[in-house]
């Protein structure tokens, strides 16, 4: 296969948000300068306030478009001349503005097929909502912009587990009802597709956690496992998907059954999460599955209360960046070796005619 | 103050799980044996189907009641000689039965002041379900039969964290409509007395969850944390009560916050407890905080996957009998040193008369 370096978009998140302090310590590494070409979308005037403010060393190009992006360098796209006032720790709709104006631009650049995979920096879902971004989230917004149509699934990721939700910025009162059958089955599917083609395990077994405490203790405390989610498993097993459950999420985490399975299906953000992140700690990476594009995170959000002192952790961004460069990677040669069912056929022919098996499988 | 042995009830919990396991393997150590007078309310048919079935060398004494109860042994109360199939793993209306005679002798004993503190091996809830017991748990049953009025507060613990739960048993569909201002408040303040009384912090830290995803992002995913939970923390606060928050769970355990508090309050079971047990593996016990007796059991369930086969992990029971020997010594400790108010008009007409301050603060 052609070597060729990926194009990683880095969108900069909420102004007064740890977002520069992370990309600018992740970049101070030359390896991870020449590992991909990065590209952020943001305001020079900002980087160059936290640049100095952090008193971090890390030097950027500014380029126009990502075509001019070089090799070898940081490189920045600045989305606004706004002069718009820097208080890290205090986001403002201004803060929050700057956020939209720079994923704005690095959406378009990904429709145009500029870039390769996005990596994005916390946004302050408060400070970024308007008239224009009428989203509770990176997710849903990357899913209306990008998924021509297909559902987004939110993954946490670290090298413990990897939890997947039904559902995500929900408040606890619309969670129940949000729990359809077709949902859970739409989203074990998701996940099922993802685990395979973005992380070539080719028969993942995933573990469905219940809606309910205690699994819903035989619909003591709930009916949602008896009449949605079990169902939702069985059908999916009947479709030859390796899942199982429910399992009550306590005992599951508990136990460490997680450990057994490829992914875990939690049904909402809470209960996926607090777990997740009580085991993962400051390792874990936000990957949006389902969608025809690639797209990761920290899984942290702008850290205000220790925006610009120095004390960000940029390893769940530097891991953000890595897990969107190997799905990337992981997709194309999934790309590949189905891009022509001819193939088999021709390679029969080729083994008729004594070729060599290796020089069709080659990717 | 007098050396007392504490008699400590235990029931046999549900026949089909792995209750006998854990006590018996829990007294067959000697020492555990000696440190209090442990009586069982079981069946001692039930007892010998376990030491046999699993090859356990625990011997037990057989007694009509706890003032017949023996220092350095086993001591069970037959509770009932009905012929019950014991199937290990198979739940049914009987076995629950069974746990729910055991419960309601040991409760009985408990009124009547013959044993000191209660130790419960799991149930089944949808099991032991019937006209007798309508309740979700341990925990509201015991609320309703011990508590004199008071109201209970379900509290895990481990050396790793306290958490306590504001709601407990409830279907995710219940759970946003049941936290209000007063429950929290109420919450906090058992949680607060309970830390100080029952484990001596003097001047216990408080973090309180929100009950929406992101703390409710500034109204965005949910009203309740500006509405209930702010005004709630703020009210205690406003009592004395060093309390803080709302956090989000998932950040708040994914940064290891609960290391810099006392106790952190959960809204809701799953929210609490499986990033609890996330943390605390086997070690976790469930303390009954809030009413006039004192109740612990093992975090865990039935375990009707392992039950017989001699796979269960004892360790949680028995840190369950050292919490509930513990909170008994500490809540007489607490009793006596303000059993009489007048002490310190007497201790200073001692003083006066140049005795010794030492006569009357010894406890």
């Amino acid at each position: 296969m052609e070597k060729k370096l990926i194009r990683v978009g880095i969108t900069q998140g909420d102004l007064a948000g740890v977002g520069y302090e992370i990309i600018l310590k992740t970049f101070a590494d030359q390896t991870m300068c020449d590992m991909c070409i990065p590209v952020v979308y943001g305001m020079s005037r900002a980087a160059l306030f936290y640049r100095n403010q952090l008193g971090l060393a890390t030097n950027f190009t500014v380029v126009q478009s990502p075509a001019e992006a070089q090799p070898g360098r940081l490189n920045l796209i600045n989305c606004s001349d706004e002069d718009i006032k820097i208080s890290p720790g205090y986001g403002s709709a201004e803060s929050g503005h700057a956020a939209l104006v720079a994923l704005q631009r690095a959406v378009e650049d990904m429709k145009q097929g500029n870039i390769d995979v996005l990596v994005t920096a916390p946004i302050n879902k408060n400070q970024i909502h308007s008239d224009e971004f009428e989203f509770t989230g990176h997710t849903e917004y990357l899913q209306h912009e990008l998924g021509e149509g297909k559902e987004a699934l939110m993954i946490l990721m670290s090298p413990v587990t990897k939890v997947a939700l039904v559902t995500t910025h929900l408040p606890v009162s619309e969670i129940a009802k949000a729990i359809t059958k077709e949902r859970v089955e739409r989203k074990i599917e998701i996940f099922n597709k993802s685990l395979n083609q973005d992380f070539t395990i080719s028969m993942p077994r995933i573990a469905v956690l219940s809606l309910n405490p205690h699994a819903g203790d035989g619909g003591l405390l709930g009916k949602e496992e008896e009449e949605v989610i079990q169902p939702a498993i069985a059908e999916m097993q009947g479709r030859g998907v390796k899942c199982f459950g429910p399992y009550a999420a306590d005992g599951f985490f508990g136990a460490g059954l997680y450990s057994r399975f490829d992914g875990v299906l939690a049904m909402y953000h809470d209960q996926g999460l607090a777990p997740f992140k009580a085991l993962s700690g400051e390792d874990g990476v936000n990957f949006t599955a389902g969608l025809p594009i690639v797209r990761t995170s920290p899984d942290h959000g702008t850290a205000y209360d220790i925006a610009g002192k120095g004390e960000a952790d940029e390893n769940s961004f530097r891991q953000a960046v890595y897990v969107a460069i190997d799905v990337w990677i992981n997709r194309q040669h999934d790309r590949e070796a189905y891009a022509n069912p001819m193939k088999i056929q021709e390679l029969r022919e080729h083994e008729n005619r004594g070729s060599r098996r290796e020089e069709t499988l080659q990717v």
